[in-house]
């Protein structure tokens, strides 16, 4: 495939397109103030799977689902049995979420497909598009079960007893959606892509402050995540002394005082925080029984990362009074480095085409973190407006979401000639 | 009415009637450990009321409720035009609560009618047992609004837009059980009855402790609760530095541990309580941007009460950081002293019954509290196993249950006669 071919697919992505795509998703849980609640594996959820399916058949693909959810939508390349290019992203979002976190990298995939078949460009190797089965995990704690299970990084039966918030188990959820799809051929989980690249809002700030067009990830911050469960007993907020009580609620916050100093960082890279309380029995007239809450801890550095995280046991286990607590490790990915090569590529293309550029870290991880042990990765970010993200006040431009497409679709060329 | 009948109808208080009466209710919303959650304006509610609407008729009394779902039982007296002598107490449980608080003062009521039907006795006044309407509050706070809503104190209306947690309103349940027991008739809210006693479990160690039979209450607790909405922004777990942050979790961690400055007590007298909190997006990798809790404050000195509750909403505003906080009073009930002569009754009856006793005041609120205003009020209180309250494990014996019975039928026939 010759640049001319490669710019004149560039050329064909459609903003107007993408932008009304991405406007018909978001009025699939569309909350006030334009925000989007589509917790995986819920009849949302499957509806917006089926508009994706439809506009992508319409660009000559082919969908099929593995095990663990995930939808990938094939496109078939000159030479077929050579290994696909992948790109993708997640369709799920935050309970309060907005329009753009994970349905952007999905939307770009899907315009890619939609701009070979208006060029009627024939890719060398194949180009595949996938949508990871819970990368938020809002709904089914941890996050990014699809691409961990796709990737072996866990099985997908280890998350089979995991419940949402009315008590509904993930297996349960899993083959509901499994049995609404089983039209959709089966396809096997895991094998070896010949790179992967993700595009994604920022959902920092650093982008738009610069006022550049195109990030150009370098890696993944780690995250490990932890479930506390404080337990006290019961009693009556009137007749017992504060002295016998033994107080889930102000073990609690006792716990999370100490985490506060354990994570103070005066160069405010560490990321701690505590978005998730449940309280037993959660009358204003008991004292607290049980209280669980969730810890998120960030850091780019392994070591720091290491260091922090296993000293979150012992410093709640010393700052608790009169309660117990059990502390369950969730969730760990390590800091993830992407392809130097993949890197580039981006970069050439960014260049090339005359878009700005920076190289930056990751803050949030991404399906693309599980990714990494597999095949060359890499990911793509545009500009998030004043970083918000997680928030129905997420956005990005039109403009902004063409320019990373953009990229998307050269990058994804070059590869899938290589 | 001489002592010898006095006598007989206490001497046919009936331990096992009563013991497995008292089963019965604990069945009715059972929960493991022995526990019950029976919540007001529910199914179960009504099932549990339609109980003790048999077993009070088949005492000859006559049921009757008021426009607050207040149940009434009414056994005519000798003059029937004087003013009833009252006892009674609520039905409603907290969510993880026992078969004891509440239940028993209106099973008390209840076997006063069995034992004056069992006995043929005729009092002169009319007896009336009372079931009031939502005392815990757990349900809908505030508590004790059948109480509040008899007495004048708020008027039932004023309840009408709050909702239980999931969002029914209390209008619309109070409605629903009311159409439910249509069947029943309606009498007005409020008149002045002769005297009120009611029976309680004593809900702290006092008495187990002091291995004594009764409890002659001299007054209760004020209490002051309020609800706190810390507002701040969601963002995202992973991108946001923490100087960034507007974290609503944070901010109720710095308020409640200023909260527990201010209530500081060397004596241990003041009661402080954050017993509810929720969150959203309550998300473990969301900021959470809102976080609701309650406090519930308690103090038998009006003017501890007055100074410390005042200073809640100073104490909040001060403490929080990056996030804003509205402190709303949602309930208020002052301390309360109960009338000499009920006092002075109650410890004849006991004395001369050759229980033992001791006069203590009341660290629980009760229904009583709201009667004071309106006629000579009084309360009796049976040993706590351990003091443990609002938990499955509350437990007095089937001997400490006779043992108070016994002892509210002996003061009620004494008042009837007054």
């Amino acid at each position: 495939m010759d640049e001319a071919e490669i710019a004149a697919a560039m050329a064909a992505v459609d903003q107007e397109r993408q932008w009304s795509r991405l406007e018909a998703f978001g009025r699939l849980g569309a909350i006030a103030g334009n925000g989007v609640n589509r917790a995986c594996l819920t009849p949302l959820d499957r509806e917006a799977r089926r508009l994706l399916i439809r506009w992508a058949e319409e660009a000559g693909a082919v969908a099929s689902i593995d095990k663990a959810n995930n939808l990938w939508l094939r496109r078939p390349g000159q030479n077929d049995t050579l290994a696909p290019v992948l790109t993708g992203s997640h369709m799920d979002t935050q309970p309060a979420g907005g329009r753009f976190d994970g349905m952007y990298g999905v939307l770009a995939g899907l315009e890619l497909l939609s701009a070979l078949a208006d060029t009627k460009t024939v890719t060398q190797r194949p180009i595949e598009v996938v949508a990871w089965t819970n990368e938020e995990g809002s709904r089914f704690a941890p996050g990014c079960m699809g691409s961990m299970a796709w990737s072996g990084a866990r099985a997908i039966e280890s998350f089979a007893a995991i419940t949402d918030h009315n008590g509904i188990r993930f297996d349960d959820a899993l083959a509901e959606q499994m049995a609404a799809e089983s039209d959709l051929p089966l396809r096997p989980l895991g094998y070896v892509p010949h790179a992967y690249v993700e595009a994604h809002i920022e959902q920092g700030p650093l982008l738009e402050a610069e006022g550049v067009e195109i990030g150009i990830v370098t890696g993944i911050q780690g995250s490990r995540w932890f479930n506390v469960i404080i337990k006290g007993e019961s009693a009556h907020a009137g007749t017992t002394p504060l002295a016998l009580r033994r107080d889930a609620m102000q073990g609690m916050v006792q716990a999370v005082t100490a985490l506060n100093r354990l994570t103070e960082d005066p160069d405010d890279v560490l990321r701690f925080t505590v978005g998730r309380v449940s309280v037993l029995p959660n009358s204003s007239n008991s004292v607290a029984s049980e209280v669980r809450f969730s810890i998120d801890l960030r850091h780019p550095d392994a070591a720091v990362l290491t260091a922090r995280g296993d000293a979150v046991r012992p410093t709640i286990l010393s700052a608790i009074r009169h309660v117990e607590a059990e502390v369950e490790e969730s969730f760990t990915a390590a800091p993830a480095a992407f392809a130097t090569d993949v890197i580039s590529t981006i970069e050439t293309v960014a260049e090339s085409a005359g878009f700005s550029h920076l190289r930056l870290a990751s803050g949030a991880f991404h399906d693309a973190q599980f990714v990494v042990p597999i095949c060359p990765t890499g990911m793509i970010f545009i500009p998030s407006h004043k970083g918000i993200s997680h928030n129905p006040a997420e956005y990005s431009s039109p403009e902004q979401l063409t320019a990373g497409t953009r990229v998307l679709v050269g990058t994804m060329l070059r590869l899938s000639s290589s």
